[in-house]
């Protein structure tokens, strides 16, 4: 790729990327559905303008998605999951075994072999923090019970996501025996504790180490090194490398630096994540999709849905709105979507499954948030 | 090179980039001295970490070159410009006309061909005006009037030296006859003129529609947009890409938003400048300078200094430490090594002779800090 092929289709991603992103917001849905729009018309399924092979759009769309764990990682609060309380533990813990195994069970039924299942089954279990966040606080619900509730177990069950996916990533292909899942369960464990448990107290040295540097740019050249290398660390001892994005996010969201440090990135992963996920849709192939996978695509579709949404209806508590919180958790997103990714890079699934979950992915992501807009509306009357 | 590779070379080029940007900086040099050694230890000459010639490295690299002249252009401003005077004038235009005319003579009478010694004159023609600015900022003279006749013949010199590009990089090799020399000059005008009369009335409505736009990053992914066309359209008219990125940057430093663009680009220049800096670095072959160009590389060196240093000899205007008017335009920096780059990338001139300039224009922007803190360091005792 010549730069001046770069410079154009960059220029023409960024701009139907943020325009179909536009667009999606308008009609109350997130703005990720229409940056995944933007990359299936963009890339293999119709116009073939951006290649998902290319090494540099592969780099900076894995850079987008490390950027994007960081930020995740960096607007948590450790603190604030342990208010969420019962409540989201019960909705976040079972909205990820539930639908994980419904997906499993579907999946081996249609004669995927296990390795495909458990990969299916992983894609559906994390919900987007971001997309459920932003809907509540369009519609000025981000204080009230449910929406504790729904942010605490997406949280929760972002990091249990996290941990089912260091742990699916690290199976080798082929090779599905007890012993590796649980070595890979300790070994996330343990890196996420370790990672925090030292980096917690080495990170405000190293943040206050990058102040005393005179030289411009040294604190955000300095986090992004030490960001790459933790995605580097996290790659080299068995997990995906956004885990360690994710960690590290994590342990410098307690530095007094943090809000700075996430000024200065925002820009930097405006830039990066539509990257990120153009080259995700990109990839997806509409035409490799057959009609006849159409039982099955709904059956998976369906479990999206029920499996996410029945823990909500057991919430302990009163006067709760649990409609509000079954739905709310409905919005599948990054997390998903990422090892969706990996287990076609790795060629665990084939393009047509792929393409597939991207689009369940999808139609989860824009019609709970038109579902929800909905229901807050009418309690917003009441 | 895998996404792993990419991982540990950038984290690596990000700390020693910016370590000896700060060692630099200690030592009273200016940190872009720090990054070319950066680039010089991890490329071709020593180490071999760093491969200049990979494509990815490559496009971020001239993408640091756009976000960098980006940049530039958007810190500066037209009134001022004017206000700066006939000194400014003066010296500006002076010190790019000696330094070119006795560097393409010196370099004729050595043996080069006529369009290398073009290139050569060129590379020599525009003052650094970050490094100055930021030794005089240090020092507290930025609004001395020492420091206005340096920055307004600074930002004017740029200017003429990008023309001079603008017009170099549009010769084509082997083909230099006056006719498209005036062509070029009289494009380079009029797509400056033009870019920036048309470009002024468009970008604050380009700015108030991306202001109305509801998606996160609408912004910053818009005007990077801009920015990307309008490098692209800079080339297309036969113009560096750069002379685009600046002609943008200066269009929009007239709207309402600049401060808003400038805090949200300066973390993307911050991870990109360093790309460009130490890919600089990188393709310098220190073993391919042989000790028989000595005499012509140190004959270089003088004009390199005593070029700049005349005009300032001969200011008009009463009370003025000429000293200082004359060492602060010394300096060379982006505008000189993006040209001296350009001349390599298509073989225009030699690995050797690529090396020599880039160390040529390292000596000056090492010397003329430290003379100039002394100098400046005298005056104040007065």
């Amino acid at each position: 790729m010549t730069f001046n092929d770069f410079l154009l289709r960059t220029a023409s991603l960024l701009i139907i990327a943020k325009g179909l992103g536009e667009i999606a917001n308008r009609l109350r849905m997130p703005a990720v559905v229409g940056e995944l729009f933007a990359g299936i018309l963009l890339g293999y399924s119709f116009l073939n303008w951006i290649d998902p092979s290319n090494e540099t759009f592969y780099i900076l769309s894995e850079m987008g998605a490390i950027l994007l764990l960081f930020e995740i990682g960096l607007e948590m609060d450790i603190d604030e999951l342990k208010k969420a309380g019962l409540a989201s533990v019960w909705v976040g813990t079972a909205g990820v075994v539930i639908p994980f195994f419904l997906a499993w069970l579907i999946s081996l039924v249609f004669g995927y072999h296990s390795l495909q299942a458990l990969f299916i089954g992983g894609v559906l279990t994390a919900t987007s923090v971001g997309v459920t966040a932003r809907v509540l606080q369009e519609r000025g619900w981000l204080r009230s019970r449910e929406a504790n509730i729904i942010l605490g177990a997406a949280v929760l069950d972002d990091v249990l996501a996290l941990i089912v996916l260091s742990i699916l990533t690290s199976i080798e292909l082929g090779n599905i025996s007890i012993y590796p899942i649980i070595r890979s369960f300790f070994m996330a464990i343990l890196f996420l504790g370790l990672a925090i448990g030292v980096g917690l107290k080495v990170a405000p040295a190293l943040i206050k180490l990058l102040m005393t540097l005179r030289t411009r740019g040294a604190l955000y050249a300095g986090v992004l090194a030490f960001l790459l290398l933790f995605s580097l660390l996290s790659q080299v001892v068995g997990l995906a490398p956004i885990v360690g994005a994710f960690a590290c996010g994590l342990l410098l969201s307690r530095t007094e630096h943090r809000l700075n440090i996430e000024k200065g990135f925002t820009p930097l992963a405006d830039f990066l994540t539509p990257f990120f996920f153009v080259i995700m849709g990109a990839q997806v192939k509409v035409g490799n999709i057959e009609l006849s996978s159409l039982p099955y695509a709904l059956l998976i579709l369906l479990v999206a849905f029920i499996g996410k949404m029945l823990p909500g209806f057991f919430v302990p508590g009163r006067k709760i709105n649990r409609w509000i919180v079954t739905v709310g958790m409905v919005p599948r997103g990054e997390v998903g979507l990422i090892l969706a990714s990996y287990s076609l890079s790795h060629k665990i699934l084939a393009e047509a499954d792929y393409s597939l979950l991207v689009l369940i992915i999808m139609i989860t992501t824009f019609l709970a948030p038109l579902i929800l807009h909905i229901l807050l509306k009418e309690k917003s009357l009441q």
